[in-house]
């Protein structure tokens, strides 16, 4: 069945009771304070359709959704080689920001999104991108359709001031010769692109290349080869999910995406992209009635990869 | 493109100069004994059309593709929750057999694909079914439609005689209480599994099911719920190649399920089922042409869940 | 300050408000139903003499005091290449029990003292005596001049009920080629072994040849060389309170040897062999009133080997 | 017997031949360059006899040995309870500079002489002198009564430009709140510490209150009590050498501590102090020959702790 306003509506509303039962991220104030009940949904499918509801069009921090942009671009800048040299393409098994595994296996991080992995991507970009934080805006301003996407100074420097922990990942990875920049700026640019802000129906519109093999539904810009957008697609199918990859596929069964500030992407490949937006966390840290409404809306359209 | 015997010949000859690059799996004398430069392929679509080449008709030992099989058993004799409390859904990030996870996750296995969670599945098929060995053969007879199959009684026997870790690994679960039975029968039961033979042919055959929403190709009676079907697919993919589901997912796209003995499996859903043999392993335990035929068939047929 | 029996009777007393702050082993039921009220000392000097204060002379399980035991038979079996190939020398820095470290090193215990180490003695033991089990009982007896000492069944008989872990500890070392016997009658031995009841005037007699240069100090009988005694005190000194060495060290500055029954046994090299009982555990699992003791009769005689 | 110089030539001249089978530190320039055919040996009795041989009187970086003399600083300036609530007691059987260990336990570090925990006690350093560095080197000037003792320059630059992994340290115990400064004014502290350059002779000297009760030998000064002089050789005995302390009370039987420049420092409680160096280490990271001679040392004299 197709997906339209009165379904993604009922479906909020059959998970809006979850609200409560999660827990907002609080590391650093700025996300502690968007509220709680803050939910939305929006389906953009490959003919170009946005279907929407709930609170689709307020914009939120992404977090490491922006993940997927920034190994987007890398992915365009370094050979395949250049690339999994410095990081794996396999899921963790442990939390996302863990040390243990990283120092077992000699400063290569598991997969490029966990901190480790994405913090190797941003030393990557920072290594062949003159200005890599106005060029990454840039980028996710065409992709999104929408010049005005900004980064949230104040979410940014927040993070900076809670880095200890990535900090100590990074020197790690130096330790071990995987990591060629000054660590400070190289944190301060990944934090940045995890404050960038969008809502569900820009997150939709700017994932739409991973649905359409590799080019932008609106225009038809390819971003991609269609070799590497199912490359991406079976990357967030395996670890996008930090340690809840395994359940997420199960569950919804689609390649996705989430962030610490609620938000997750999911793509069915050659149909539709999806976003979501419900702040509250499960253990795992991704969005609890987000998780939810995708495994709903799966089920309601009989889609999935699966 | 859809597949054909050509199509299936031209990609063995392209991936034979691998031969010789692996290693087969020689930690017991049954296994070692196998012709490395056996090659084989067949592709059984959902019209019931069974195209092959090379050794699809030799029979092999299957090994850890048994445990899809146990797992399917499983899910018609125990409700979810009861099923999934006892093993979980994650990729593991560690080796098969690795028993540091094991205890830092309180002898919870990370999913039902690594020997640990295998051993679980085990344990509850013998908690329920009073002769779960002869009950498991007569499945795979009833899936393969093919009433020769066999165990391999050497190559059990020789397995049960290298099962220490497997029995540190089953008496830790016991320790923890996530164990309920004799530790020696059931791992009797599990390398019996092991050591059940299949041809690509009759594999191919065997999991039509998965590819085909729960119902046999050849029949069409069903074996799993739809909903089960994707679950098995989503978990397929996530842990279906010990530490290397990530770069399977990357490189070929599909669900699928490898042993030791050489055999993989991967479904297209909606599709298709693949069988492929050569008995070389990469470091990872997974064969190492028959990934590669794999990718190729993705490459050429057009085909992947991305 | 020489001890005498009022100096021991005023530690006891300064020692007793601990009891109910620690906790009883109960992992089995014939250890759980010791009084925890139980409260003993004995010092036993060089010169012969001992003096004793509380519950003295009633004879309690040794638990893992009996690995000095088994480790003092082993090195008069062994070479010391021989032994020292199979177990290390070094402290674990882990639980008593973990197979995490078993597995990164290996399957090569890191001491004689850990469970795994004293398995691998028993291992050993079982491999050069043809009834290990008699020849221990013989020698404890000799030792402690007492003909009296008996293996209590019962406490033998229920860990071998919860000797899930141990198993999977022997197995692992099995897979690893450094276990040479059954499993389960090795084990068996090793539950004899930790059964062996004694008091703490026993116990004092028992190990007073690691304080006399390798001699009983009741009749002279030489029991190990002055070398093998200084080898025997530093392992004690380094790995003998399992994962709470450093804090004993620091403390009571004596090599020692605790067990689960609540039994601890301290050298002064050259000078005396000191024995204390009270049941109740700290979180390291050694008995908590009974350290606080040696730790005050360290201070008011003025020894220590520091 | 008591040493004297000719036994002490002998003893060199016995492990001489171990040169050349051991590795000297070569993680930065400045020790690498140290020829590896240095070997000397200083013992300074409790009756203020200097008795001497080979290389004695040549100043070599004393790396590592210089947790032992901030610890006594910081035992000074806080109170137990204070100390060790930040760092812990017990040995930690993982390699001196490993991360797993620490994350696992919060960030409390295993002991004040591994990396981690000399970092921990610099930080307390920081927190309360105001010229911490200045500080520390007059006490060794003290304690040696040398008053040309320097920190090598060259060396404490190069390890601050190979500090990655002691960053990483520095801030994953930062992350879990247990680091009060910036982390690289603490790292140059620490590692001018290390720079400190000291000869055998020199080192003897200072470490003599060791060996008298808290008191330095020439001139009587108290420099600790001489319960925190029991409780300091403590931590040496079971935490002064890496990973090899249980393998150094078994041959050696004294506290001591090594560093990674060939020096090793021994002690004596009541009787005397030791210093040797031999620049090529094993693998635990303790100097070959120089270990190898304070086990001749300690099997002439007849003298060790146990």
């Amino acid at each position: 069945m197709k997906p339209n306003a009165e379904m993604l509506t009922a479906i909020l509303e059959e998970v809006r009771p979850l609200i409560g039962q999660g827990k907002v991220a609080d590391y650093i104030p700025a996300l502690a304070k968007v509220s709680n009940h803050k939910l939305g949904i929006a389906v953009y499918t490959n003919q170009g359709d946005m279907i929407t509801a709930g609170d689709a069009h307020e914009a939120f921090s992404i977090q490491s959704i922006s993940k997927v942009l920034s190994l987007t671009l890398a992915m365009g800048l370094y050979l395949p080689n250049e690339l999994w040299q410095r990081v794996g393409k396999e899921p963790s098994g442990q939390a996302f920001n863990s040390m243990i595994q990283l120092e077992m296996e000699q400063g290569i991080p598991r997969n490029p999104f966990i901190n480790a992995g994405a913090i190797i991507v941003a030393d990557m970009l920072q290594s062949r991108l003159s200005a890599p934080r106005q060029r990454l805006l840039e980028f996710v301003r065409k992709l999104s359709s929408n010049p005005h996407v900004v980064y949230d100074k104040v979410v940014a420097a927040s993070e900076m001031m809670h880095s200890d922990r990535n900090a100590a990942i990074a020197y790690l990875m130096r330790a071990f010769g995987n990591f060629d920049n000054e660590v400070i700026p190289v944190l301060n640019n990944y934090f940045h692109a995890c404050a960038i802000k969008l809502s569900c129906v820009d997150l939709a519109r700017t994932f739409s290349y991973l649905a359409n093999k590799g080019c932008m539904v609106d225009g038809g810009k390819r971003i991609v080869t269609e070799t590497q957008s199912k490359q991406l697609n079976a990357l967030l199918a395996t670890c996008g999910l930090y340690d809840g990859a395994g359940e997420f596929a199960y569950r919804v069964g689609m390649p996705g995406k989430s962030g610490v500030g609620g938000g997750i992407i999911a793509i069915v490949p050659g149909d539709m992209t999806i976003a979501v937006w419900s702040p509250e966390l499960d253990r795992s840290g991704n969005s609890l009635a987000g998780t939810q409404a995708l495994e709903l809306l799966s089920e309601r359209m009989g889609r999935s990869i699966f």
